[in-house]
């Protein structure tokens, strides 16, 4: 007759210093349902795709550097470039949002379509550009605080790491994605930004655009490397990081307003527009200042303090938004490992304590784990954006290809095995494929042209993640078929049950023991193992006198060891036993009032249940026997 | 009917690569009974009251330095009044050997005459000591072979580090204290300091003896210091390190032959003269060669390639065995620190777990512990005998006036109360009195003169062992009062046994579990804590079918909680009990082949016996459930 209790009245558990960190307990009932229209779904979003655009032209110039400042004027055309890609990348993406209604990420449209290796792949991608993500804006975001206030470049790492901690706080109380707090930021630095280009398109017009004043020393390399191939497409591989982010609108369809596929759509291409407008706009204007791509001022800064003629408040609007924003970015990797990770848990491919939600019902570990991970990365790398770059972008792009691809599988498939195939499949296959090879292309264009700087550790990486996964995967399958109960019949009869009592000394612990030990059956051996034949005498004497007519075993140890002897002792029992038998090993365990105090005793049950936990069929119970302290 | 295994035939239990790297076992029966005579326990027992006259004299200096070169004259004067002070204390400690034939350290003279107090005090006072012993010698030993290949200067800590780490494996594989090897180095040492005395003072007498040559730079103070009683009272606290283990022998008296007293009396004296000798004689060479305290160039070695003339055959050897009688000196605290702490913890003021012998029959423990202790200091003073100086020997004198000050009043207790007092009691009562006032003393001027360079330090820490001392005990004591069986009466019958078996789903591990359960009561419930109903109604069909008819309860969770609605049933059910009731909580346990995948599986039951472990009359069994893996 199974009861169930409910906890009633529903009273959040009890936590003080917890509750008034992170807010009081949330009950599962609490999840939000509430959607998000066009404008505020722009601003949630859009945060991760936008806010490259504040790295993504300086670290094209300082790959051209290389080859003089003269080759600055490559970066436009590259720029050009890289936005038809997201032209491509966009319509895309836009196929998979009305093919994916309930979400439709890199992760699970691989694994629709291409099967558990290519998600695993997906998903190590993803989880790893979640992680550079995180360091790379917060980095960035570090950058320009210290573009505008000089005297914070030597905090820099301490000051990112500070980012990365709040936005870990903020996250682990739990942030309503559909807040329209989030809004603000991103208008604002929409605002700021076109207040700057525009204002910087006019003087150009008129003529009257300066060039950056006291710009910082450009680090060139002594010998001045010829303009190859190489090195523009090494520039084309740096500046497509302004791409990163563009899925994330694909990964959070359900958030939308019915119709949401179409809404998200809308907000998709609107999104594009603008990172494409922003981010030509930012390449054209730095190269007519002559911004110098700098680790002490960031190009924003300079192009801001030219526009404005100073480090004047709109100078000051600029850089505040532009940190802002990043930090945004960063928030939106926060809200996307976990998610991903929880995804891979419940698919069994990562550690099932993932899925969890705390008790602000976010999932809490993946947080602490990708906090943990991007702010190791920013203290190796020094909070430079310039030395996270060669890592960054690798992963967006291998899950882009796959996630193309996918899309053109299922096209080819629909359109093949269905009755009455998608309207135009052919068109939408040939786009999608088209997607595929173009990122599938500029992935092997990152991984040659940054694989001396750092990008061999991406690619060590990512198959070490995926070995980790199928790993973790093949674990919890065979533990799954260990403990299923198919074929597993009626269980064995309980046969004769054994209990060994070890004592070390007959006092009221020993007693109290061995009355449990009685309880459980009536065979029972106490075991004393021997360092001092006179002291086994007195036990001895004692024993006789309140053992209570138990069987005891002196174990002689010549070489002083307390646990070998009696392991060999508990062995011989165990291999001796018939089937069915059950051994149990009852340790008398002291409980001193205060923890400090475990180290003045010999932690004899604790090893005794770490020896003992591999053998099969024994049992160790703790008979705790608390002290209390007057 | 106790009955008595021995493990015959008594092999040495398997543990390859601890037999490899310290030897096999040793069983009790094979401790050594061996004793030795005056020569050998003159090696044996001299090398760290010898080893002193390595810094004694250099330390003087050092202080001297404060007010000039010129103030270097009252170095010899100084070392004259040590001298006197030295053979104050030899005549006192005469006593205490015959008085102690069993041995007589200031701690067991303090506890038999002076109370528990005194006796803690002097314990922590000889176990600082015994550290900074180490960190002092091994510091000397490096600055020694720094000196005399400077190339080496540079890594005088990892030199020093490495020095305690083959001194404590040394004493981890278990010296053979009686052998002849220990004589080599210290006979060497007297050797090589005779040769160089005897040539130097050659040299002085016929007026050969030069300055030093291209002497280290003196660093001292802009301002000079004038010459006051204090700069000669500091000089002389420094100095009186010449004096620290000569208590060694009353601590080793039984390791000598018959009569033993005699024997260790003879010694005692005869290592007093030697080390008179050896400290004047380098302290008027030091000062007639104008030798310079210095970090970078001991003062020996001034002497030495002055006496010599170069860093020649003999220059070398001086240097080889003052360092490594500086190691033997180290080797010696390594032989007295944990047998020290074991006599400490016996009585129950340390661990008692420093009283176990480890395989090779020496107190492991207690060498770990000093190992660790000494090579942190090394390591915080940059292995730098000159900031060292001020920590030490404050312990030492402090323990010479418990010694001296318990013996002078077990004379007067001899003397007033035994029928037949001993001979001249009254003399030797005055002696040690003098001796008790005289170190007394010394010590006041240690802590006054050394206060602010770091003796404060060792004022602070020796009242926080003794705290800690008595707080151990007072654990103890309490501990073995409530486990006393006094007033214990007959055991209560046994009642009723509860059981409750929580369970996330239903497997063969949780039917296992099941098993167990059943065998150790019939009353036994069964409880699920429920995130999500569907899967609690899955669960509960699943249980209908296999849990055998027995009850059981679930749990609403609405806060996603696993532990804690647990915890709040276990608790209930707990305080509603019968008195005799017992309550065992029966978890399955998953046990993975390897032991990473732990962190793959919430670790409930560890978790459910940490919070039950400070309820009394509940027991926590866990039924491990071994996977395993093809």
């Amino acid at each position: 007759m199974p009861e169930t209790l409910p906890s009633t009245p529903f009273q959040p558990p009890r936590r003080p210093w917890r509750t008034r960190l992170f807010g009081r307990p949330l009950a599962t009932a609490d999840a939000p349902h509430q959607t998000i229209g066009k404008g505020l779904g722009l601003a949630v979003f859009a945060s991760d795709a936008l806010s490259s655009t504040a790295y993504a032209t300086q670290e094209i110039l300082l790959v051209l550097a290389a080859a003089g400042t003269a080759a600055f004027s490559y970066a436009f055309p590259i720029a050009g470039a890289i936005v038809v890609l997201l032209l491509i990348v966009t319509i895309s993406y836009e196929q998979t949002i009305h093919a994916y209604p309930d979400g439709g990420g890199a992760y699970i449209v691989a694994r629709d379509n291409l099967g558990q290796i290519a998600a695993q792949v997906a998903g190590a991608a993803l989880l790893s550009d979640y992680i550079l993500t995180v360091s790379v804006s917060v980095s960035s975001g570090a950058a320009q605080l210290a573009s505008a206030f000089p005297a914070l470049y030597e905090y820099r790492v301490p000051l990112a790491v500070s980012l990365v901690a709040f936005v870990t706080f903020v996250n682990l109380r739990g942030v309503k994605e559909s807040g329209t707090i989030f809004a603000v930021p991103t208008y604002c630095f929409l605002a700021m930004m076109v207040v700057t280009l525009g204002v910087g398109f006019w003087r150009y017009a008129i003529g009257q655009l300066g060039q950056v004043v006291d710009p910082p020393p450009l680090e060139t390399p002594r010998e001045l490397a010829s303009l190859s191939l190489f090195l523009i497409l090494h520039a084309f591989s740096n500046g497509t990081t302004a791409l990163t982010g563009v899925e994330a609108i694909s990964n959070g369809i359900t958030a939308f307003k019915e119709p949401r596929s179409h809404n998200a759509g809308v907000t998709l291409a609107w999104m594009s527009a603008i990172l494409a407008t922003l981010f030509l706009g930012i390449t054209f204007l730095a190269g007519h200042t002559g911004a110098i791509p700098s680790e002490g001022e960031t190009v924003i800064s300079q192009l801001a303090r030219t526009t404005f003629e100073g480090r004047g408040l709109a100078y000051l609007g600029v850089m505040a938004t532009t940190t802002l924003i990043l930090v945004m970015a960063a928030n939106t990797a926060f809200s996307g490992f976990p998610r991903l990770s929880a995804i891979q848990a419940a698919d069994g491919f990562l550690p099932r304590q993932l899925t969890y939600r705390g008790s602000r019902l976010v999932f809490s570990r993946g947080i602490v784990v990708l906090a943990i991970a991007s702010a190791l990365l920013i203290v190796a790398f020094q909070a430079s954006v310039t030395r996270l770059i060669p890592l960054y972008a690798i992963g967006v792009f291998l899950s882009f290809t796959l996630s193309q691809a996918g899309m053109t599988l299922r096209w080819r498939r629909m359109g093949r095995s269905l009755e009455r195939p998608p309207k135009g499949w052919r068109w939408k296959m040939a786009l999608n494929g088209l997607g595929a090879v173009l990122t599938a292309l500029v992935t092997m264009v990152f991984a040659v042209t940054k694989f001396q700087e750092g990008a061999w550790v991406v690619l060590l990486v990512l198959p070490a993640f995926v070995f980790a996964f199928l790993a973790i995967r093949a674990h919890y399958r065979v533990t799954a078929e260990q403990l299923s109960l198919q074929h597993y019949g009626a269980p064995p009869q309980s046969g004769r049950h054994r209990v060994i009592l070890p004592i070390s000394n007959v006092h009221r612990g020993t007693l109290e023991a061995l009355r449990y030990a009685r309880a459980l059956s009536h065979d029972v051996t106490a075991v004393h193992v021997s360092l001092d034949p006179a002291e086994a005498e007195r036990l001895r004497a004692k024993w006789d006198l309140w053992g209570d007519g138990v069987r005891l075993v002196v174990l002689d140890s010549p070489y002083r060891l307390l646990l070998e002897p009696l392991l060999d002792y508990i062995t011989s029992i165990a291999d001796e036993r018939q089937p069915n038998e059950t051994l149990t090993i009852v340790v008398p365990q002291f409980v001193p009032r205060r923890s400090w105090q475990n180290v003045l005793h010999a932690q004899t049950a604790l090893f005794l249940r770490m020896a003992l936990l591999f053998r099969r069929g024994i049992v160790v119970t703790n008979v705790p026997y608390q002290l209390t302290e007057p």
